[in-house]
């Protein structure tokens, strides 16, 4: 990993991309615009890959192989093929990691499955700060299945603190949304250990993006997203991971047929599958699952720590401008100038964030805005380049000084995605 | 509604063709094989616009507008835009049906929310013959909530009988799997409504291939898959109905933040949104919805009743060619001969059913099994010919006086989907 040289000018940031061990990825996705896209921790870029693989799978497999795809095109493990190429690159093992659904829905899943388990441990452990779907899931869970069971929500640094012998399970986002703090991932399993609870990581934020080692941290359960950092399409499914010991004491709450340990001999009682199976529940996205497929093995090539040190270096240099030209507008950071302790995002905090996204925006820079606040700008190690981390800052810079971010048309409020 | 010649050979079928008011809707779908497909209950034909449309989502939408595309390209509403259209289609009004997650997890959101909102009635009533996943799911929703609940299953001629002050929700398939009998929708709401319960349809063999009306029939609750008579693809998302007074009653068991009222405040506290929309869990799968909705609009510009009326005679026209033909090679009839009490679907019971089917799959006539006896033979309305009929129930009868069935190499069991 090489570190920025001490003077930074945007033929610095050239010749940065011209010595990037990953430059060639940026040619494997869809990159035709003069866009700044520095969203993909909302949405990943194309893989140029995938319209050629969708048209084969709707032409040749759906089209003319019709319902025997199931099994002559491998359609039926194409949720475990997938997982297992998802169980590489977050420190999983094979048999590990299945996808399947939406996120919210394996949330839900495993959380409820962990509750169901451990009646005799009544909390539901999470943060105030945590994404808004794992606090609500986390509380539809506690209320349905009742009987005492409650979520607790305690501030960031009081997490450890509050575990104790009444804590089922940690439910934590590995990567904030907002900041882009990392969370250590061994300690906080280590610590609900400790005291006999489970922990389930919300990866959306971090696989495709940091080197996540699930193994090394000991860590229970997982899920996350498929198209952020993933890159795998608009609403691309879930993944979900259950570590092996656990596979044989917990049960899927949603009992599909496709969970069963016999799908096809359609029998009247259930029996939940050996296995990693067991969390599928109804027949699988197959056009979906093929289009994430095609990114995952993109992530796979680069390779994990090399794309860690990507993202590591473009937040660093973004900082870095950040500190040299946007502190003086107002702008605040709000994420951890540690690249350890950090994703690869950088948020800044400014009064006016709204409007000023909207207005870069209209500068071919997006990034996005989250409440009450934060301008967020994801830095997808794949495909970003050092010169576009100069031409955002460059671009935010000038939109501060002309001070077009207060111009009437950016003050209404319309959802930033 | 013509009704069928009284002779019948392979050039009447040819007539009815020539005379079927939805003839032109054959070429609407990617037919330029051999295949005389008749398991369009299992995975439906591709119709020719749906490469054409994902072409255009994956190149102009994701690629080009990339983030912006969840507004700018009505991603986040066509979930919802999805639903009403299929609305049209079931009897459903506006703003009642939506397009999420699967056939199972929409029957574990429905019936969950049922059973946690009466607590005081405890039954989840079902038929022992339901499809396997409507059993399981059921099942695991009532040990999920305990306190009481539990799942009782009878025979389908003891359903009304069985319904009473403790059942708060029956879960019915409409058109039953194996046999293609069609339950009496209005007559078995009447009933359970008389009860104080509610009914959940199954509509996964229904919607596309006959006429649905669940307004007519007062029906409560309702979900169905998106790849079988509606062809939406393999493994397309299913679509879940919630009566508009049922909307204010019942609450998702899995909150996710795209079915809150104010998704992008990011809100610590739950408030699910004001009507269907609360029904969303996670990020809405855009790529697998506009597959699903080119082919809801085929069906629609087909109309139902003309489907259904096409449904009726290609039944009914096999079922005349089997008793002709199939019953000498001891061939029973297992779906109803009126038809307004069966879908789209007829079945077969024999002996050898399974060895049968895989003999007919090599004489390129595509149908399914199920165990224990049934030989399955789906006729979707919108792309199945008469001489399909003909052709297939021909083969059918060449494989039995040939004796090809009793090969070696069809006796192994492998999944026939």
């Amino acid at each position: 990993m090489t570190t920025l040289p001490a003077t930074i000018d945007r033929a610095a940031c050239e010749r940065l991309d011209a010595g990037d061990p990953l430059r060639a990825f940026r040619d494997r996705f869809l990159c035709d615009d003069d866009l700044v896209y520095l969203d993909g921790n909302s949405l990943g870029r194309i893989p140029r890959e995938t319209p050629r693989r969708l048209a084969t799978l709707l032409g040749d497999e759906w089209g003319r192989g019709l319902v025997r795809s199931w099994t002559s095109a491998g359609w039926m493990e194409s949720p475990l093929r997938c997982g297992d190429a998802i169980a590489e690159i977050i420190g999983a093992g094979p048999g590990e990691v299945l996808v399947t659904d939406s996120t919210s829905v394996d949330l839900f899943k495993l959380a409820a499955a962990v509750m169901d388990a451990r009646p005799r441990r009544r909390v539901l452990l999470t943060e105030h700060e945590n994404f808004p779907t794992d606090r609500y899931i986390a509380g539809g869970v506690t209320e349905l299945l009742g009987a005492g069971r409650m979520l607790r929500s305690v501030p960031r640094q009081e997490i450890s603190a509050a575990i104790d012998d009444d804590t089922a399970l940690l439910l934590l986002t590995h990567v904030d949304f907002r900041t882009g703090e990392r969370f250590d991932m061994r300690a906080l399993t280590d610590a609900a250990h400790a005291k006999g609870a489970l922990v389930l990581w919300d990866l959306s934020h971090s696989t495709g993006a940091i080197n996540v080692d699930l193994h090394a941290a000991g860590a229970d359960l997982a899920t996350g997203c498929g198209y952020k950092y993933l890159n795998g399409g608009p609403g691309a499914p879930a993944y979900l991971f259950v570590n092996t010991p656990l596979q044989s004491e917990l049960r899927n709450p949603i009992r599909g047929w496709l969970g069963h340990e016999s799908p096809f001999t359609y029998e009247p009682e259930y029996r939940g599958a050996t296995g990693i199976r067991q969390w599928m529940s109804g027949s699988p996205p197959i056009i979906a699952i093929a289009s994430l497929r095609v990114a995952v093995d993109i992530a796979r090539e680069a390779g994990m720590q090399q794309l860690e040190d990507k993202a590591a270096q473009l937040t660093e240099l973004f900082i870095r401008l950040s500190d040299e030209r946007l502190a003086e507008h107002g702008f605040e950071l709000a994420t951890p100038r540690d690249a350890s302790r950090r994703g690869a995002q950088v948020s800044l905090r400014h009064p006016s964030g709204y409007p000023v996204v909207r207005a870069l925006i209209e500068r071919s820079v997006v990034g996005d805005f989250r409440d009450p606040d934060i301008c967020r700008f994801g830095l997808a190690p794949l495909y970003t380049r050092f010169v576009d981390v100069w031409d955002g800052v460059d671009r935010l810079d000038a939109v501060m000084r002309s001070g077009d971010f207060r111009r009437e048309e950016f003050q209404s409020r319309v959802p930033i995605t």
